[in-house]
């Protein structure tokens, strides 16, 4: 199997981003290495080393995707056997062009502190774990965003991605069967009803996800994720409160579908 | 100011990242467009109109950035004023040459569920709020790692995010006061010793996010933020426990170092 590197001397997280995504674009399967902080030309030199061993033990050249932005250390990088793609190189010149002025590389300026964006997502988290599944209703005046639906349809996970990602403050509020019964919009949330954007998911998918957790119960019941379902998506038709299926959705998809659909502003750059 | 747009068929993630780590390079100030799921020539040619447009009203030329798998949604963006920056078409020729076969674009592969992966983050995710600060201990036996430091050392949101990113299980121990008295370690983390890393931090910055969370209180106090640090370093040191000072890092950089230090593997791409 042919070996991919992504080497960088921050976190490692942009050379992944863009390794991946032009991975993705053939069909193969590749034995996937992370080196981070290679912020020496000592490390440099033995990550070189690294590289080209992996050729003469696989005898496939490993492609390597590097987003240094010292030269020096760049420049080792490059001088291996490896097949090397490093796309700040190949844009900086024309962004130069374009804005009229040379850049100014400094390490660790995307993944590192931000003064400004720092607090506002650990804030976020806490913001989050604090309003997680309806525990906490008087705060809900602080939140950016409710999101609402039953039990397992993906609301932790989402408003985690939304806190850590983008600084945005996601309460959520899952409604439980006692809900069901002559089912309107709890006052709670009414009170904040531009704030409420609804999940839901298909009564199949839902039904296997509570499985996992309550095997055999009626929670996970396929009769009883459909009646619970149809109710809440009834409640958002008839409420007019935007809402997405989240079946076949990821994570970063339902996140990035919310933020473009409610105009939110991201917190963090 | 000059406007850098993040266009996409899929979420858009990876051309904020791609964009952010070029801007970076560059010391201004950018107003930030995301668009995602630009699915159809439609959309694109809203986009384009709203590059145009922007270009019209500020009288500086865009940047945009884009990701593009559908070739003609591409040439559409690319048709605009805006000054486009492709990442992924840059490269794919170099690399089909070094695979020796064609690339098979498809759409939302970057960021959509994968069959293997996705329980795994699901299940991260859920493991980390299960085992915060030590709420959990019996299930210590399932961790991949155990984050132990004093209150408010950065803990919780990196095994948040080690979860989200990685699909790492991070339960996270707190050390309180009272465990500081003739400090040893606790014998429900000694039973789990490799599996553990320390976070620290300075005092003065503890101190400043105590205050922030209890006002004037002996919690938030310097002198104790000093001692529990202390205790706590000491008995690292003496158990021989990795650990890291989060002080300057953002919680992407703790992260990938302790991947990178414990030389866990992720269970997503």
């Amino acid at each position: 199997m042919r070996t991919a590197f992504y080497i960088s001397d921050g976190t490692g997280i942009t050379s992944e981003v863009f390794g991946h995504a032009l991975l993705s674009l053939f069909e193969a399967e590749f034995d996937h290495i992370t080196i981070p902080f290679v912020e020496t030309p000592e490390k440099a030199e033995q990550v070189k080393q690294r590289i080209n061993d992996r050729y003469k033990t696989t005898g496939v050249r490993p492609l390597v995707f590097q987003t240094f932005v010292d030269e020096q250390l760049r420049a080792i990088i490059n001088s291996s056997e490896g097949s090397c793609y490093d796309f700040l190189s190949a844009f900086v010149e024309p962004m130069q062009k374009e804005l009229g002025v040379l850049a100014k590389p400094k390490t660790h300026r995307t993944h590192s502190i931000h003064e400004k964006t720092y607090d506002f997502r650990i804030d976020a988290v806490n913001y989050a774990l604090a309003n997680d599944d309806g525990s906490n209703l008087k705060d809900y005046a602080k939140a950016d965003i409710i999101l609402i639906g039953v039990s397992r349809s993906g609301k932790t996970p989402t408003s985690l991605y939304l806190a850590l990602q983008y600084g945005i403050k996601a309460a959520n509020y899952p409604f439980v069967e006692e809900d069901m019964d002559g089912f309107t919009l709890p006052p709670a949330l009414r009170a904040h009803k531009a704030k409420l954007f609804g999940l839901t998911i298909t009564a199949e998918r839902l039904s296997q996800i509570r499985e996992q957790r309550r095997p055999n119960s009626r929670y996970s019941s396929l009769r009883q994720c459909k009646l619970e379902l149809s109710e809440v998506e009834a409640m958002y038709s008839k409420e007019r409160i935007p809402f997405l299926n989240s079946t076949t959705l990821s994570i970063e998809e339902i996140s990035a579908k919310i933020m473009a659909e409610t105009g939110l502003k991201r917190q963090k750059y």
